[in-house]
């Protein structure tokens, strides 16, 4: 595995040049596909066209296979919110038990991103060696590509024909068009990741989106002052938009008890400073405010990459610029689909993975669909912070007779309720009850179908794909058969006991 | 909630002695059932019997609902084993990012046990609360009973009649019946939290269950030197010889690597001291040794709490001396069921609280049956390790084809491979890779039917409840199914992403 580390770590510093080329060069059979784009979708699609006895190659400028999301994105972000978990609980215990006394000066934003950096390899080279050696996938790699024609890709100096190209170039983050955005010390989730040479000292976050909301927890955790800035109420459109109410009530409270500064309904007049950023300027439902800031990080969606295919092939694109495309992932043009983050929202893992899929399958003529309307989601705070279905008031505008269970229950304040209470949460369950978590079941009491869960706290997110796939199935999930379930005592969510405390009454009532 | 918690604690220190009673004297109605025994069988049972429109008492000897559980069986072991995971992180960073040098003097298991004890309550007082007020269940507690017969119980000098008895008195541990046993300083895991007065300096661990594996690993991640004494291979026996082998070497592996010292087939000849125990005589296949110990811990299997219907009824029981049930939950006398841990193993909470709510559903008149012959389970080492269906081996002795996907692959050492990585193991991922856990996939190839999950790591444990649902389903689940979930990546476990890579293959190969 070595070899795979030092081959990538030497390219992408630029000791060496070459490309990186697993392509087996005496195979005389046509590419069924081209992945343009190694991400996620890309290395999926062509593992399944792998799979279905086709052929592909994928081409990516990056050294590695695995796209942004081990490089600048979900990886990193997972690494800093378990930091951010890890130093909110040293801090909250520090003196109590085995916890020493805490040390604000010990942790260091710029020390994490370092350690990221060092150590990103390991996983990029993971993933090569696992789609040459596990998955048999073709492919060329630190390849910056042209597309010349739907079936004709050029990279690393040669021309490659195919019958189908699928473009998986991703996205990047969307620059807000302000004054002051290109002084050094305005970061996004990327360039933070690139770029980062100094410990930021006081930070200002702009968006109210998931992205912003966990780096903004994330900077705080970590010891520096932080104020999020959101045109809207954090976590209010798009999918965090879906949530419960109460849930987001308890995260944000939660948030703003751990002394982060969130300004909602408020917008970023204009970024300042000379060589480097100072401040930010905000138009405030109070006023306008100066804030002061040596690190500003620009959470305010992303734009299409498109560069490498355009204008080559001219694609119908949504008012946003995102590549049109159908269920099958197919694009306005015969013989090209796109996938991945370049087809726009959700930019999710699951989605990327699957879109790649959907479209290597229908390349190898398997008609299959992807419908990414509905899905679980979560984010970090200090917890993980997990929906899927509908909120109580959600459920409540669409449904006759909604019933919910929730914990800790209304009647109780969180300081008084160590519930929910499991893995990660025991201590604080001991200590400080208050931040144990929180969860709500909500179901439609005429079907008896449970339509939306929502937690906060640790160790429920993985449980959510599996609940929100039984949901969703065309006879739902009910109360009754989740109470039938065998939970694993102490469930970080507490769905299945509770479902069984209700599930026999006829009339169900909440709790 | 304070007031819950007040009577509970003076009650069970000896301040109070009247019983605790929330039972309605004005209704005139018989009682359905009694449950005898307010552990969790018993509390969803009487939740049961009033969904379904009935009259049920329970009764108890201690001052809360929930039984053993929140008293002195799981909830202090989840707490354990959480501070068990913190302290091995805590160590093995030390120096490393913000982690602060580590104090080997600082962990304390009788400060840790204390602070349960100060606060076990909590978590009473709301279940004694939620039962009155939100389940609306009627309760005795502090109220020590005798059976006079199937349909009479006497509790606080008044005799209460029934239509059904429901038993679920619970279990105890069990005596191993050899020289020393009754030396100050050897507990079991009631005693433990019930008697523990000083700070244990060198443990023994008899056992080589759950139990034994759960409480040497805390005992040795709060820097107390330890060694297990196991008849057999720790693991090899009841469920835990049910999860996957290698899942098994990677666990124990990772058990020793932490300095616990485990000594298999071996066999404890006597415990041996004089005011206090001093040590244990041991035979091992390497001959006889002396384990110097001021602590032991007996962890040797339960027998059933019988003394308080015992010569009244008179019971049909298993050989080990349970109370022998059909899938009703009824006993070999009518109208008498019996439930929990009274009934034998799985000592499990899904099984207790789903043989409550299967008697009370009976008792109402609506036939259901339970079978627990195979369920989801999970223990902590230092890691939450998980397994439902088929380890790769059982799966290879029944089915003609199997393949496995595993994490980290055969092929590479755990040293390099830091995946499977999520919440709870990002900084090790990043820092010690060969801590961040262990996955396998086991699907039987001509199905394409998944027949085993197995995880050791952080955050998986919730899924495995549903995963194995979905399993058991009569039709099944298949690795194609699996593969069209939507994952919430980076997920704990790898499951639905790999079989996303493999599932359109029409040979499976594993990976």
């Amino acid at each position: 595995m070595e070899q795979w580390v030092t081959v990538i770590d030497e390219t992408y510093d630029g000791r060496r040049s070459d490309v990186i080329a697993h392509v087996d060069r005496r195979a005389k059979t046509e590419f069924d596909a081209i992945f343009l784009g190694g991400g996620s979708a890309g290395r999926f699609g062509a593992s399944v066209v792998r799979s279905l006895g086709g052929r592909a190659l994928v081409i990516d400028r990056w050294p590695f296979l695995g796209g942004s999301c081990p490089h600048q994105a979900c990886v990193p972000h997972h690494l800093f919110s378990e930091a951010a978990r890890e130093l909110d609980q040293a801090r909250a215990l520090a003196g109590r038990l085995w916890y020493p006394s805490f040390d604000p000066g010990a942790s260091s934003i710029l020390e994490l991103v370092d350690l990221f950096r060092a150590k990103r390899s390991g996983p990029h080279a993971h993933m090569n060696w696992q789609s040459a050696e596990q998955l048999g996938i073709e492919y060329l790699l630190n390849a910056p590509a042209m597309v010349i024609d739907a079936h004709t890709v050029e990279a690393a100096g040669e021309r490659y024909r195919t019958r189908n190209l699928v473009l998986g170039t991703g996205s990047r983050a969307r620059r807000l068009g302000i004054e002051g955005e290109d002084l050094a010390g305005v970061f996004d989730y990327a360039s933070l990741i690139e770029d980062l040479d100094y410990e930021p000292q006081r930070i200002v976050v702009i968006g109210g989106s998931k992205v912003a909301v966990e780096y903004g927890s994330f900077f705080r955790s970590m010891g520096c002052p932080t104020t999020i800035v959101s045109r809207s109420a954090v976590l209010s459109s798009g999918s965090p938009g879906r949530m419960d109410d109460d849930l987001r009530d308890y995260v944000v409270t939660g948030m703003r008890q751990r002394d982060l500064s969130i300004l909602e309904d408020s917008t970023v007049q204009r970024i300042v400073g000379d060589t480097r950023v100072r401040g930010v300027d905000v138009v405030t439902p109070d006023g306008e405010r100066h804030l002061e800031a040596d690190f500003v990080l620009v959470g305010a969606g992303e734009v299409p990459n498109t560069e490498s295919f355009d204008p080559a092939l001219d694609l119908a694109r949504d008012p946003l610029g995102w590549i049109l495309v159908d269920e099958q992932m197919r694009t306005s043009l015969p013989g090209v689909y796109a996938v991945g983050d370049l087809v726009g929202p959700p930019m999710e893992m699951f989605k990327s993975r699957r879109s790649g899929a959907t479209a290597a399958r229908n390349i190898m003529g398997l008609e299959t669909r992807l419908d990414v309307s509905d899905y679980p989601d979560f984010l970090h705070t200090t917890y993980e912070v997990s929906w899927a279905g509908l909120g109580e008031r959600q459920a409540r505008e669409r449904l006759r007779s909604v019933v919910t269970i929730q914990v800790p229950p209304p009647e109780l304040s969180p300081h008084e309720t160590p519930l929910p209470m499991a893995e990660g949460s025991m201590i604080y369950g001991f200590t400080m009850p208050e931040r144990t978590g929180f969860q709500k079941c909500v179901i439609d009491a005429e079907s008896r179908r449970v339509v939306g869960i929502h937690h906060a706290g640790h160790g429920a997110k993985n449980a959510f794909s599996y609940l929100h796939h039984l949901m969703t199935r065309p006879e739902g999930f009910t109360i009754d058969e989740l109470g039938n379930l065998n939970e694993l005592y102490i469930s970080p969510e507490y769905f299945i006991g509770y479902a069984r405390l209700r599930s026999s009454q006829a009339d169900l009532a909440g709790m």
